[in-house]
């Protein structure tokens, strides 16, 4: 008997009618001789109607009192689900964060699990419940609720399938798994059957909407495997996991663009040492995330630094930086919100020469200018503008095929030894 | 300074706007030097939506899961109604039924609050915070959360404060106290400035829908003193206390009269011994309620039995009654829900004779026929037809003077040494 932790996510479980299909899916799962966790959401709206109605009485709400308001959704969402399994006639019992035995540590409104006492859930699943778990909540250390941010119910979900050593965590969502590209842009982008962890960790930093950063790097840390699958149909999704011998052997695993980034430029900045630390760890202390940084050193001795950062924080790094124009004497500051960022992922990169060139190649070919580049060990990232984004997407989609089912390593077909041997 | 318990109920939070004003109202409290504990029932129609909501799932939700449904409208109220206090500069915390040291008996949808531990509160308070407690809810011994059924807010607010061993426990409401009678019958009706408990129990049971029996009962079994009075307005309410020699003198303190109920009759039973007792047994182990009953012998050894029943218990009554019919070899058994309890209740009939007698005569000068009488030490009831119920109200109130506010008793003027103590 195998233990699935399945995450339903708020368009899932958005009115009565959902409901009820996701309990059936659950009842399925359960029928096919499995004991299920299910985490959820959520319903549809809630989360930012109660946000909605936060701010009608205060402008910045304390974050305590936003994460009491807040979980109510996730709360009133378990129990709903519960009866819903219940009127199927399957054993089911709703858990609120607390009661899951979910710790977490003091930060409101972002606060990390500390710590699963999984205690509870072991009970009523040796009774043969179906345990669903209200997600992206816990209790800290005060006897207080405090929720864990976006996708926080992903990393409840991957936290518990760790903690419960479950056999899969299964996120269930209206795709049908990770895609080599947004369906939405490239037509003939195909749905991986697996990807690793290091891959998704980059493509969720690249813009892919499809897991959260956290939940990825927790599922890796404790060597939860992962399925992005669809809510809609049953069949097979995405396995999220380590890199493994058998693993398809592709080069680039997949593409994705970020839209919701801008580009600051501090121009005519003189090249001494030490400015470049100064600007970012003002940056750093107003919590504002960098994510490319290009700086060229110009004969003149002084250099333009441009680094991007998300749309949101412009206003704020504005007010981070420009005092700092005058104090180390660059001639101005400018921000440019019309540009993408385009990346292209893949593990197979490491062991291949020649990709980025094939990229700036494509792109080239396409007459799309390159702004700025950054590079991983797996990843190569290229600033460009937002205009010509999707067509940036398609072209390296088609130029590396991505379109065309990977040949699977011969030591996939026939792996008799092997299969327990993992990386 | 003083520690006063508020209850805000649903109307009183309906929205946003409703939020602020009842946080102006708790800060004027606050300014006044006083500290505030407030108990919040859930905004507006926020439970009859999660009762909708769970019924498109099940037709008779599990209680468990009801209960963890319910509470969230009354944690979420709690904790938009402290940042509504936030946003005017007040210190203010919410808190759960179980961080509020709630602690209550296993039943669900009807528990019974146990104990308080109000630790977390006292230690809030003592930090000048105003605690907002969510109502209706605590924390069994599965840790699992129950709720105390209709009027459970009240409920909560008069244990808080007799927990904290406050100076007075408020409800606000969107009425301006307990009434002589229902001040849309009878337009002259006249806000009491007091009653005691038992008036305001038998006034409850008799149809009065300002308090709810288990408020009171609490209150009278802790000494607790309840308050009864506007949310809208500052003005005194009506006190509901024990009775002290200096109350005022009334024979009569207020008329109830109660549509909700219906009458059942079963015709031709046999009179004969464990008759009565095999029905009413039946309809106890049904968990009906039975209000009134009647019975008269006839000449012939057979008799009528009537009682009053909910008009919700009618069909659930039908159920238990019909098999029985035979049984005891009755002629037949019908329901008249075109029925009316009209009610005068009042501690001074315990020292007054002839109150029944002026009742009836009041109602036989109007040609209003009585079908039923019970009374007990400080009520008279009646049940007469529906369609009469306002003029016997009415009748009664200006027959009994209702309208002109009672002479103090002289020991009120000047009470040297008597006002502590209470009979």
């Amino acid at each position: 008997m195998a233990l699935f932790v399945q995450k339903y996510g708020g368009s899932s479980v958005a009115d009565a009618a959902c409901m009820r299909r996701v309990a059936q899916r659950i009842q399925d799962t359960r029928k096919a001789g499995n004991q299920v966790v299910v985490v959820v959401s959520a319903m549809g709206d809630t989360t930012d109607n109660l946000i909605g109605l936060a701010r009608q009485v205060h402008p910045e709400p304390d974050e305590r009192e936003m994460d009491s308001l807040l979980a109510t959704g996730e709360m009133a969402s378990s129990a709903i689900l519960t009866m819903a399994l219940h009127a199927l006639g399957v054993k089911a019992i709703s858990m609120t964060g607390q009661q899951a035995g979910i710790k977490v540590d003091g930060i409101h409104l972002k606060a990390k699990i500390q710590e699963i006492n999984p205690r509870r859930i072991h009970h009523h699943l040796d009774q043969g419940c179906v345990v669903v778990v209200a997600g992206f909540q816990g209790m800290n250390s005060s006897e207080d609720i405090a929720t864990l941010g976006r996708g926080g119910s992903d990393t409840t979900a991957v936290a518990l399938a760790a903690a419960l050593k479950a056999d899969r965590c299964q996120i269930l969502k209206d795709v049908d798994g990770v895609f080599t590209a947004n369906p939405r842009v490239v037509p003939d982008a195909r749905k991986l059957d697996e990807i690793t962890y290091d891959e998704m960790l980059e493509l969720a930093s690249a813009g892919s909407e499809v897991l959260q950063s956290r939940a990825v790097e927790f599922a890796k840390n404790y060597g939860v495997v992962l399925e992005v699958m669809s809510s809609f149909e049953v069949k097979p999704g995405t396995l999220v996991r380590e890199e493994v011998e058998e693993m398809e052997q592709v080069i680039i695993r997949g593409i994705a663009a970020d839209k919701n980034q801008a580009k600051a430029t501090l121009l005519g900045v003189p090249d001494t040492p030490g400015v470049a630390a100064r600007i970012f760890k003002e940056l750093a202390a107003a919590n504002i995330n960098v994510d490319m940084i290009v700086q060229n050193v110009s004969a003149a001795g002084i250099t333009d630094v441009s680094f991007t950062v998300a749309k949101d924080d412009i206003a704020k790094t504005r007010r981070v930086i420009e005092p700092l124009v005058k104090e180390i004497r660059a001639a101005g500051l400018n921000f440019d919100p019309d540009i993408a960022k385009v990346s292209i992922v893949g593990v197979g990169m490491k062991s291949h020469s020649g990709v980025a060139y094939r990229m700036f190649d494509v792109l080239a070919t396409r007459h799309i200018n390159i702004e700025m580049i950054s590079t991983s060990e797996i990843k190569i990232s290229v600033v460009i503008r937002a205009g010509e984004a999707d067509e940036a997407v398609r072209s390296l989609h088609g130029a590396f095929n991505l379109s065309v089912p990977p040949r699977k390593s011969p030591a996939r077909r026939r792996p008799p030894a092997r299969t327990k041997s993992r990386k």
